[in-house]
């Protein structure tokens, strides 16, 4: 070991490498959710290297200290690789590390969720890609490392999140009715919001605006609405009552 | 670069060495609040190494893939080896990771922060550590690396959090009144919920109960409190109207 009390942090520097030290594995996972034919799916991939070969598991992988800047620009990489797109909300939600997790040693993951749009999602999907349906709270299969385990992290932060913010809207396609909003929380939360209350919160001028068309069916004729090119995600400061 | 693609799962792991592929710095760092003297204070210390060498920064550091489980028993060993003692609550906020952090190259922290009581915290203080009073958003000088911005992340998840859970009572010491609740509250938010509220939200059986001691002073005398030994952290499902 050498005695670095006298250098300068200049030199320090100079002969500073990372990989003199012990260090955990560090990888980012995301949870890609997408709202398909009335339920809430999660994208998994086919694992073609060890560990854990033949598997599927959530979409991820190791930072590239090289290309990325940050870790939601690792994150967004990933994503492309397998849907094609960057998705259009994501979000960090947790980091879990420990020694037991992953067989080559001591590993940290960055967790993240995204949310698609279910039609943009599914033109680009590769044979090693499959979208799986949430059934209670992880998928119906068994993934890959602690993979179930994140899934149920992930949908926990977005049944939470879904109940004060705008985050439905990101799982539609883009012209979307009312109702097709309370299928999203139905889908999220197994109960939705009264009509009224989707109605108070996004119709507001800052978030959706009206497309023009109306979508027709056995009811009367109903608006389709889209986002705002400058919406942001929008946080309200009640939940509601009813899906508590 | 070893063809991999014909190795069992096990000669993969034999051959597998974690510093082969380039990675980030991987580090833990701590935002220990304390209450005292009616303010939100935060634990600080100077570095004795290079980089920032002689600045004063939050603790936390590597984690100890020999020693540490997972990565919250890293948070509350680095917290012991500076404060003494593990905290009575600890949340893990957000991991930041790019390229611009720490000069050493691409980095990753994992954020935490740790409640203390304003007492317990004070005996025991190191002189290359102080409990520096916050100012805004963050402490009142400069730290080492991002250090300021992290104490930003941390508090506003803690002023989020106060607002629907009986995190209040982890800043107080062993006995404290409804009074020294509001107070906890004043010193987070600038702002506290009507002492009915508080009274409703604290006073049910699962949390508090009553030390059997009084505090005397210019009012009627003010019942002490204490934390049940049983009593885990509580989430409440709607956030106080006066303190948004």
């Amino acid at each position: 070991m050498v005695d670095h009390s006298q250098l300068t942090e200049a030199e320090y520097l100079a002969q500073y490498n990372v990989q003199d030290f012990d260090a955990p594995l560090c990888t980012v996972d995301i949870v890609p959710f997408r709202f398909h034919d009335h339920r809430l799916q999660v994208l998994t991939c086919l694992r073609h290297q060890h560990p854990a070969k033949e598997q599927w598991a959530l979409p991820g992988g190791y930072i590239d200290i090289n290309q990325d800047n940050d870790l939601d620009t690792t994150a967004q990489r990933k994503l492309a690789a397998k849907i094609g797109t960057e998705a259009p909300y994501l979000e960090q939600v947790q980091t879990v590390g420990n020694q037991q997790r992953d067989p080559r040693g001591w590993s940290i993951t960055v967790v993240y969720y995204a949310l698609f749009p279910g039609s943009a999602a599914n033109q680009t999907l590769l044979s090693d890609t499959r979208w799986l349906t949430l059934q209670g709270n992880t998928v119906g299969q068994p993934l890959a490392f602690d993979h179930n385990q994140l899934i149920s992290v992930a949908l926990e932060r977005l049944q939470n999140k879904v109940q004060y913010t705008s985050l439905p809207v990101y799982l539609l396609p883009e012209c979307f009715t009312l109702a097709d909003i309370s299928d999203v929380f139905l889908a999220i939360l197994g109960k939705t919001p009264p009509m009224r209350s989707i109605r108070n919160r996004f119709l507001n001028e800052d978030l959706l605006e009206d497309s023009g068309e109306k979508r027709y069916g056995s009811n009367r004729p109903a608006t389709l609405y889209r986002l705002k090119k400058t919406a942001a995600a929008q946080f309200y400061n009640r939940l509601y009552h009813t899906t508590q």
